[in-house]
C-alpha cells in the first residue's frame, strides 16, 4: 500500500467513523474514557517498552538530552495520561447542548443545537501524551480524530493507539474513531493536509517551524497560534508589590511556555521605583534582563537590548524590558511586537484598565493578573486542545465547545413563508 | 500603479482603518448608516445615471434579460437599499458585548468579549445592492471591509463606493473602512485573496463556479456554501394538509434560491394518498415532477427521474420526487445527496422528529416547517451576510454575531500562577 491510499483510507474511515461518534451518549463516551485510562495504568509496562525503542532511536539519533526527557514515559507521565482522561470524562459533554433558543413572531421556535465539527486532525510533536490528551478531547467532543505525532515518538504513539483502539472497540464503537497515522514518510503530511473532503480541521501542535508547515501547506482549515510575545505593562499607576509579584510569575514560573511574559513595558513614572526592585528578584532567580536605554540608566546592571529583542519569544530566562511614556505608547508597542496571545496590565486606575481590556488585540487581555494563566484549565475550560490565536471559529484556548459548531434546530407547526 | 500595489494598498488601508472602526461606538455606527441611507436617497439619480453606464455595457457584452434585470438600479431597488441601512441600524452592536462570566476558585473573573473580526474581504457577483447590504453590516459590526463585485456592476459599485466614501468622511472615520476595489482587472481577485497578513476572512456570494474558485484560490479563510439541495421529508405519520402546505410553499414561493426544495422523500405508507394532491398543486404551478420508479407508478404524468436528479440543485420549478421506505432511507439518501445546508421533516411522531433533528447533518433542520425559512432575518438575525455551509466558525446563516469573535478578559487582583 502507498503512503497516499493509506492516508486516504484512514480519512475515509475517519470520516465514516465520525457519524457514529457523533451520535454516542455522553454515558458511552465517558465509559470508554475511564476505560482506557484503566487500560493505560495496566499496560504501563507494555508502553514503558515500547518507548524505549523511541529512546533508543532518538539516543542513536543524537537528540538533545532535554528532548529525550520529553519523549521518555514513566510510572508519573504514565499516570498522568490516565488521570487526564479521568479529568476528561467529568466535564460536561458539549454535544447536543441547545441554547439560544427564540420564539420567533410567526411562532417558530428557533434554536442552536451543539454538534461535533467531525474529522479533526492533529499534528504533533514529540511528546506521546498529546497522543492520549487529543484522543479524549475528541473522543468527548464526538469528533474522530487522525494523530500525526512525531517521527521520534513512532513506537510510543502506535503502542498507545493500539490501547485506544481496542477501548473502543470493546465498546462497540469503530476502531477509527481514534487513529494513529501507522507510516513515518514525512510525505504523510502532506498528503493528510490535502484531504479537505474528508477532513474538517487540523490543529498543529508544537514549534513555529512546524506549525508555518502546516498552515502553509493545508487545504484544511488550520487553528493555530505561531508564538506567544507576552506583554505585561506595568501603568503608572501600578501597586508595585503587586507588580513585582505578577512580573516575576509571569517570566519565571514556566518561562518555556507560550504564556510567559518575554516584554515588560514600564511607565516612566513608576520606573524608578520599581525596576530596582524586579531586578533585584529577576537577578535572584538568574533572569538576564535586555533593557532600553532608558532602563539601562536605571539598571546599570542590565544589557543593552537590539531592536531585535522586541517582539523576541526567549522561552528561557531572559526578559526584555522598555521604558514608555503612558499607556498610549504601551499599546503602540504591544500592537507592533505582540503576537494576539496573551497581554496584561498591572494598574489601579480605572479608565485604564478599561480602555486596555477593550483596545488591546490579543486572545487573553489580562488586568492585575498573570500572563500565565492564558490555559484552558485556569480560565475554567477544563482541559485544551491548545491555544488559536486566529480569531476565525475560535480564539484564545481551545477547550470540548472549541471542537463543535452548532446548527440551526427549528421546529414549527406548519408555518410557511409568506 | 499595477494591480498588485493597488490591491496591497487597499488592503493595507483596510487593515489600519480596521483598528479605528472597532474602536467606534454603536452611536456613531449607527449615525453613519442613517446618513448613508439618506445620502442613498438623495442621489438616487446619480446612481441611476451611473448604472446606466453598466446597463449599456451588459448589453453591449449581450448578458440576458435576467442578468441584467438584476443588475439595474430602479427607485424601488434604491429605495431597498436605503431602507435595509435602516434596519441594520436598529439592531443590536455585537461589539463589546461581555458574555460566560465566571469567577474562578482563585477569585479571578473571566469573561469573553465580543470583537470584530478585522477586515473582511467580499467577492460578489452583478447585484449592486450587495455592495451597500455588506458595507452596512460591517460597518455595524466594527470591521473595515474590501468589496470586488462583478465587473458587470463596475460603475454603479463605484457610484455606491463614492457615497459611502462621503459619509465615513464626513463622520470623522477613515474612508477605507469601505472600499470597493477600483480595478477591473481579473488578476485582481487573485491578489485579493492572497493578502491573509491583512486580510482576516473571505466571504464569496454568487453562483458555485465563483465560490469554487475563491474557496480553491485563497490563503485566507472562506465562509462559504456551495449549493442548497435542499429535501422536506414526508413522513408516514404527516399531517397531509400540512405536508402539502409546507411542500409547496419550500418549492414554488421563490424556486431560484438555495434554501428551495428540490427534492420531496415520500414515505411509501403515505404516497399514495399524499403524492397525487401534492401533483395537483405542482401541477397547477407549473412546477415538472422527476420521479422515482415507484412515484412514477403512482404518478403516471411525472417524468422518470435519471440518476442525475438525485443531489442537483435545479433552482427552477422542477422537483425531483422519492419514494422512500421509512426515515432511515429518507436520512440516507440525505446524507449522501444533501448539500448540508437545509433540510426538514414533516410528522406528528415525536421520537422520528426529535430523531431528525439531533441526526441529519445541515446547517438548519426543521421540523413541520418550509425549508425557505433558513435565511437571517426569517430565523431572527436581523439581516445576514449569506449562509455557511462548513461548520468552522459559522454553521447557517451569518448575522452581525457571526462578523466577530470573541476574546478573553480577565481580571484579577493580583493573582499569579501556583
Amino acid at each position: 500500500m502507498t503512503v497516499e491510499s493509506t492516508i486516504i483510507r484512514i480519512a475515509t474511515d475517519a470520516k465514516s467513523a465520525s457519524g457514529q461518534i457523533a451520535k454516542c451518549s455522553s454515558d458511552k463516551k465517558n465509559k470508554v474514557l475511564l476505560q482506557l485510562s484503566d487500560k493505560i495504568k495496566k499496560e504501563a509496562q507494555y508502553l514503558k517498552n515500547e518507548n524505549r525503542n523511541d529512546l533508543l532511536y532518538a539516543k542513536e539519533k543524537g537528540l538533545s538530552d532535554a528532548m529525550i526527557d520529553r519523549l521518555k514515559l514513566t510510572d508519573s507521565t504514565v499516570e498522568s495520561m490516565a488521570g487526564g482522561l479521568k479529568d476528561v470524562a467529568k466535564l460536561d459533554d458539549p454535544v447536543g447542548a441547545i441554547c439560544k433558543t427564540t420564539i420567533r413572531p410567526n411562532g417558530l421556535e428557533v434554536s442552536r443545537m451543539r454538534i461535533p465539527l467531525g474529522v479533526i486532525g492533529i499534528i504533533y510533536e514529540s511528546r506521546p501524551n498529546v497522543t492520549i490528551d487529543a484522543a479524549g478531547l475528541c473522543i468527548k467532543s464526538g469528533n474522530a480524530v487522525i494523530l500525526r505525532g512525531g517521527s521520534e515518538a513512532f513506537h510510543s504513539n502506535q503502542a498507545l493507539a493500539n490501547l485506544v483502539s481496542e477501548t473502543l472497540f470493546e465498546a462497540g464503537l469503530p476502531k477509527s474513531t481514534v487513529q494513529v497515522v501507522p507510516v513515518r514518510e514525512r510525505e504523510a503530511v502532506n498528503i493528510l493536509l490535502s484531504q479537505d473532503e474528508l477532513i474538517d480541521l487540523v490543529i498543529p501542535r508544537g514549534g513555529e517551524g512546524l506549525i508555518r508547515f502546516v498552515a502553509e501547506n493545508s487545504k484544511i482549515p488550520v487553528l493555530k497560534h505561531y508564538k506567544g510575545v507576552c506583554h505585561v505593562y506595568v501603568d503608572k499607576n501600578a501597586d508595585i508589590n503587586m507588580a513585582k509579584k505578577i512580573c516575576f510569575n509571569a517570566k519565571v514560573q514556566r518561562p518555556g511556555v507560550c504564556n510567559a511574559m518575554e516584554t515588560m513595558l514600564v511607565d516612566s513614572a513608576i520606573a524608578d521605583d520599581f525596576l530596582p526592585e524586579i531586578a533585584k528578584l529577576f537577578s535572584d532567580a538568574g533572569v538576564e534582563i535586555r533593557g532600553c536605554p532608558k532602563t539601562c540608566k536605571v539598571l546599570p546592571e542590565a544589557k543593552a537590548a537590539l531592536d531585535s529583542d522586541w517582539g523576541y519569544e526567549y522561552l528561557d530566562l531572559i526578559v526584555s524590558v522598555m521604558i514608555v511614556d503612558g499607556m498610549e505608547q504601551a499599546m503602540a508597542h504591544i500592537a507592533q511586537y505582540g503576537s494576539n496571545h496573551t497581554e496584561a496590565i498591572i494598574t489601579s486606575d480605572y479608565a485604564r484598565s478599561r480602555r486596555f481590556l477593550r483596545e488591546v488585540d490579543a486572545s487573553v487581555v489580562l488586568v492585575n493578573a498573570s500572563t500565565r494563566f492564558n490555559d484552558g484549565g485556569q480560565l475554567g475550560l477544563g482541559a485544551e486542545m491548545g491555544i488559536s490565536t486566529s480569531k476565525l471559529h475560535a480564539f484564545g484556548p481551545m477547550g470540548l465547545e472549541e471542537l463543535t459548531t452548532t446548527k440551526f434546530v427549528v421546529c414549527g407547526d406548519g408555518q410557511i413563508r409568506e
